[in-house]
């Protein structure tokens, strides 16, 4: 049984983690870290954790299980950091939007006998703005959790009991858990989550050029706007280590939809448009 | 005081109209006329209607205000046919998308000394899906409803009271009027509710052709996912005419994106990303 987690970065999804597995009656310690102090310290004040540590190599040190909960370039840093002072009876586990570089990272440096376990892990959950302050115990709920283990290693009794443990946990926060190839993650996303962020920062970047400073703008814009540019509101700090670490997928993505708007542009007076709406029509009745 | 309102159309706007009409406590008679019967009997079912029209030229003149709630050639082929056999003590008014070319016509066919007057008008709100079937007494509550007016024609005393009194209407509805000119209606919607629209439409389309078939695409679909497609449900009947009346701003508002997409995929590993992503948050902070 899992008796101490560390959350490594308290921001939305961590300290969303940390209140859920409260929630869901996890008993043990939640030890949390942040580089910064002031999203721990929120953590701390709303419950996501039972402490924040000030030494994360410690804390790393003394748990069974370590959550990475930053963005995928904090994670493969952390990886490389902990690989050679964890041992084979820990499991390491993350939230990283990319999984790719992260799981062949795990397959080099740990999932070996004498290291300790690493399980990829993915939530499509998460908020356009991040932060501890709006964490949420049911972020998780509903929500699909997706592991991309690759590795074909032996794992001992241990780690694979914390493997089976942390998975339970993730169903108790009301997730549903999907395993799935980790170049087939980054494949999927790059079309099902990252362009339409890319879209969403687009269209907002370009109304802000555009219509930033029309008065009227507020009055005019209506539900559709706001939906089409919520994600608008996106950090680059979370979505930079996504370009970098899905680049080639993402760039795919963007020149097909490229494509696609300027056949729209083209056919505005054209039975071609017709076509546009009723393919759109039908991904949307799946 | 209005006594007598026809509504041409009665599909989402229309029927949403009359139920709203009768929620604010509208007293008078509503009759409805549709193109095809069945929208016609569903909005008669549900109370939006009083009753159905089989003649709608003999509809036209026994009512003091028709609302043409059809797609916008249909509304301009309302008004060259309602034209000649209206008089002066009359009001037509519509819920039409674009507003440029059904202004210019209502100067050219209406407002004039021994014609009907025409409040042309645009309620910014909808659903994604239309249909009497979906129509809502609380559609516009909240919502803005623009009216375009541009004319200079000096109104008799009963067509200045029926202007007056239908934007009472709209107010009681729940919805919030703003004038505005129609050529500025036309430029500022292309670039806030049509390129959301059209993007929405080639985000589905592109998502149907490159992952309408994978198996795992509903596990791994979130809520941007569905929330950046919902407009790919609109129909292409509403939509072409949109289309074919706004045409250059709508195809002005594609290229932009474009360049902007473009932009973002040449420099997904450069700092220009950033500027980007802070281009957007911006534009969510108004």
């Amino acid at each position: 049984m899992i008796e101490r987690i560390a959350i490594f970065g308290t921001g939305l999804l961590g300290a969303s983690a940390g209140l859920a597995l409260r929630a869901a009656g996890f008993r043990g310690t939640i030890v949390g870290w942040n580089r910064g102090p002031e999203q721990g310290q929120t953590a701390l004040q709303m419950g996501a954790i039972d402490s924040l540590a000030s030494d994360p190599l410690q804390l790393a040190r003394e748990s069974q299980v370590i959550v990475l909960c930053t963005p995928v370039f904090a994670i493969l840093d952390w990886m490389g950091q902990l690989s050679g002072i964890l041992g084979p009876d820990q499991l390491v586990t993350d939230v990283g939007s990319t999984k790719a570089q992260i799981t062949a990272a795990a397959d080099q440096q740990f999932n070996r006998p004498d290291k300790a376990a690493f399980l990829p892990g993915h939530p499509m959950a998460g908020k356009e703005r991040g932060g501890a302050a709006l964490a949420d115990a049911e972020l998780y709920r509903g929500a699909v959790w997706l592991f991309t283990d690759n590795s074909s290693w032996k794992r001992s009794t241990e780690s694979a009991s914390l493997i089976k443990d942390w998975r339970a946990c993730v169903e108790k926060i009301g997730a549903r858990v999907i395993d799935l190839d980790a170049g087939r993650h980054d494949e999927l996303v790059a079309w099902v989550s990252h362009l339409p962020q890319f879209v969403a920062t687009a269209l907002s970047a370009t109304l802000q050029d555009q219509v930033g400073d029309a008065p009227e703008l507020k009055d005019v814009g209506g539900r559709a706007l706001r939906e089409m540019t919520r994600l608008g509101s996106s950090p680059y700090s979370m979505w930079r280590d996504i370009a970098h670490t899905n680049t080639e997928a993402i760039q795919a993505a963007l020149a097909a939809l490229e494509q696609r708007l300027a056949h729209i542009r083209e056919n505005l007076r054209t039975p071609e448009l017709r076509d546009e709406f009723e393919t759109a029509n039908r991904f949307r009745k799946q």
